[in-house]
């Protein structure tokens, strides 16, 4: 659930958890990224539209043995370009950092930065703990991530009080303590920002939760759902594009127990001389699908690979163009460079690139103690192999991984999920859920109202946090309608701060 | 803040934080227990109101280091006489439980036995995690207690996720995940029911939460508000006898001071043959007149020491009754004599018996990590000798007694308080804050309603939590106005909860 760098999707492996299939029944989609706006600190050193501080932060809130008290600095980027100052009681606008470098999410968070002058707001992008430099154990990443001893002070509940501790320290330093605090996240991010709503009301007045599956726990939805709305997305765009990709898989396993199959299936996709096997290569090919199901913009991006806009679009016409050939290899390789190599300038492909350049590893521990998501079953309609969701491989791959046992039931313990409808139509207000329905992650968000000031926003084309990209000329009415309903709702929790703040 | 057992206020010393006064102007003052019921357990051994249950909990509920998957037996009281079972959905009424055994906690809570036939509930009291049989650490209080490596893990919000976490597997080992659960605490347990509504809104539909000073943190209420209360309690019953108390601490000094002087105090006190002292003694007179205001009831109570009805006013008829003598210690003796030997049948007095019957030293933790609640302040008007709350007196305290640093901002951090009314207006619902004006906690409660949902019921003759005490027949109206009320709201939140289930 993260921002996945080059997606490898490791069949049967433990190398890494980013993307992970560790059996067929058992995948760990991650989220990407929405499409990169401008680096913004590139723009001009002189002008940069952030500035980076470091925070002083404990490493245990709930804990008072000696190890808790030890601090590490978490980074924060600051923009108070725009800011209407503490005497005005003007905004601060909070992102809630997600697995990864903060950086990053600001330059992926356009909203935020569009909407500052609008709201006079001061922009504050929190770093997650054990991401980017906000590392503990002496900002060492390897003695962080050596071993579940450090590791273990790796969680949501720590994070949201990360937040709420920096959040508070800084009001009181900008002797701002009556600007109202909005927070924004997107994904993962997006779920931190809603339970950051939920669990410190008193810190922030709402939250814009984009894309945030909360409710992809335990058995809350089927382990279906998540591939299903994939299957959706490509059967939307042509009923053969599915059927293609539907019967690519044996083929690939048939192939593959052939003589000098490995070998033809190399040639095939232009893979390079690396280590090739059937699963390796059918999850190369389903990260792509995956990926371009969930960053399915309407608009051109670039992510991690550029995208033309509507990938998926794209990937189903490049298999139909081939419709009168049988080739369905070739069909498949076109529908791959959509994804791999839009720019045409690859001339192999490496199924094994675990690089991470955007520092997402440690969300293999999250996926091991807290984040039990399942999603990774297909059912029989499936445009991938039919597989089950088994929690046991889940356990099996933590326990080699870390030695370490998930706790499936504390997120919903901690959070709620079921019956979230009445739960916090009185116990909670002030979230806007946005989803995209072409994102397979909108399977386990709140797409239904809540209450009058608990509000969700769906975009039947949208996918991944597409409303928390940078604005272009080209945004289709829709997106542009979501995002003034979003500006509209956060405008009303301002105003109505304002009018309470005496109370 | 626990029910302080032999209420030894122990000056300038760190043998123990029950009751402490670490300075004159440091004083950590403990809520008292309600009137002890009959002994609900002895009444009969074969009908025994409750069962004895124990629940294996994880130790540390927001880290997953190896150590947080240690467990421990978690014990807790279930009483289903009443219960309407889980095919009736019929409701579950759980206490959560304060810093002490909790049979001792249940004997003290007659309005949930009292109330339980008329919702056909079940009660379930749930021991607090290093209290009473609930120790971590195999059982053994002597390692639990031994350091701050094994204290670390007793805090509040560990033990509110315990809450969550047994509650939830009872319903589902009870098959009743439709039952509505009701949490009741007072005192520091009504602070763990108000903030486990805010906190787990999806595991509890409500909660009484009864004397509960969650304002008494950081400078959200005046450090002379607690005594302030205790002040106008005798002020309203005789301003001679408030004037003669206030009068006697310069007279017990000037008279320690003298040759043979601490001799006359002993004998006029009847201090039995052990360490006496102006402070020790100013120390006990001191404990025995903020816990009787604190439970100052209007009916005869047998809390530790057996109390008539309305203390406060019988000790300053007490002193009073000497209005013509010139002898200030006799008429304190007078007093004392209320609260310390209603029977008569004392001979002499200890001031140092620092006995802990009820297992309540593990405060001393949490008034040294969390718990910081400012309380010790007498001004110029005040019942006490004037002095200071003064925070540097507490953290050296701490540093002595376990080598460690209190973090005074967090539990506002965590639950909120400022501004608590604008914020909780839209982000809770269903809590009931019960108070009673005499008890000085009163001072860090909520008084006025919130909301139309969250409800302050205020009782101006009322002392600490006297709402859940067992009812009687010489009980006030007022008294049985108030749990009429109580009942009245809880039942409608139930109702609702039953509206509602479905969606």
């Amino acid at each position: 659930m993260a921002f996945c760098s080059h997606f490898p999707i490791l069949w049967l492996t433990l190398l890494s958890l980013l993307c992970l299939i560790v059996t067929s029944g058992h995948f760990i989609p991650r989220f990407p990224a929405a499409a990169a706006g401008p680096d913004l600190q590139s723009r001009s050193s002189k002008h940069a539209l952030y500035k980076t501080k470091f925070f002083t932060q404990i490493l245990d809130h709930f804990n008072y043995n000696p190890n808790s008290y030890k601090t590490f600095q978490q980074r924060y980027l600051i923009s108070d370009v725009h800011w209407g100052g503490a005497k005005n009681k003007a905004p601060i606008f909070v992102y809630t950092g997600n697995e990864g470098d903060i950086e990053w999410f600001a330059n992926n968070t356009g909203f935020m930065f569009e909407t500052a002058p609008h709201f006079n707001a001061l922009l504050v992008f929190i770093e997650h703990r054990f991401y980017g430099k906000s590392m503990p154990f002496g900002g060492n990443k390897e003695v962080a991530y050596s071993n579940s001893s450090t590791l273990g002070y790796l969680s949501s509940a720590q994070a949201l009080a990360d937040y709420a501790t920096l959040i508070i320290d800084l009001k009181n330093n900008l002797s701002a303590s009556d600007s109202p605090v909005v927070v924004f996240g997107g994904s993962y991010g997006g779920m931190l920002a809603a339970w950051f709503r939920m669990k410190y009301p008193h810190v922030a007045i709402g939250a814009l939760a984009s894309s945030a599956p909360i409710l992809h726990f335990l058995d809350l939805v089927s382990p279906y759902a998540f591939t299903n709305v994939i299957t959706q997305d490509f059967k939307s765009e042509s009923e053969n594009c599915y059927e293609v990709i539907k019967g690519s898989w044996k083929q690939i396993e048939d192939t593959a127990n052939r003589h000098g199959g490995l070998e033809l299936l190399r040639k095939s996709f232009r893979i390079c001389k690396n280590y090739i096997s059937a699963d390796a290569l059918k999850g190369w090919l389903m990260t792509a699908l995956m990926y371009t199901a969930m960053t399915d913009y309407p608009t051109p991006s670039n992510f991690l690979n550029p995208l033309p806009a509507h990938p998926v679009r794209k990937m189903c016409e490049a298999i139909d163009s081939l419709a009168h050939e049988n080739d369905t290899f070739a069909k498949l390789y076109r529908a791959a460079n959509i994804y791999y190599n839009s720019s045409g300038t690859a001339t192999c492909f490496n199924l094994d690139d675990d690089s991470d350049p955007h520092g997402l590893a440690g969300w293999r521990w999250q996926a091991c103690t807290e984040m039990i998501m399942p999603t990774g079953g297909n059912n029989e309609e499936s445009i991938f192999p039919a597989s089950e969701w088994k929690y046991e491989n889940r356990v099996a791959f933590c326990e080699v991984a870390f030695g370490t046992e998930p706790r499936p039931h504390w997120i919903t313990t901690q959070f709620g999920g079921l019956g979230i409808h009445r739960v916090l139509r009185t116990a909670a207000s002030n979230i806007i859920f946005f989803n995209g329905l072409r994102d397979p992650w909108s399977a386990g968000g709140v797409v239904t109202n809540i209450s009058d000031t608990i509000i969700a926003l769906v975009a039947k084309q949208g996918a991944h946090h597409v409303d928390l990209r940078f604005s272009s000329k080209e945004d289709p009415p829709w997106l542009t309608r979501i995002r003034e309903g979003e500006l509209s709702i956060i405008s009303s929790w301002i105003s109505h701060y304002y009018q309470h703040l005496s109370q």
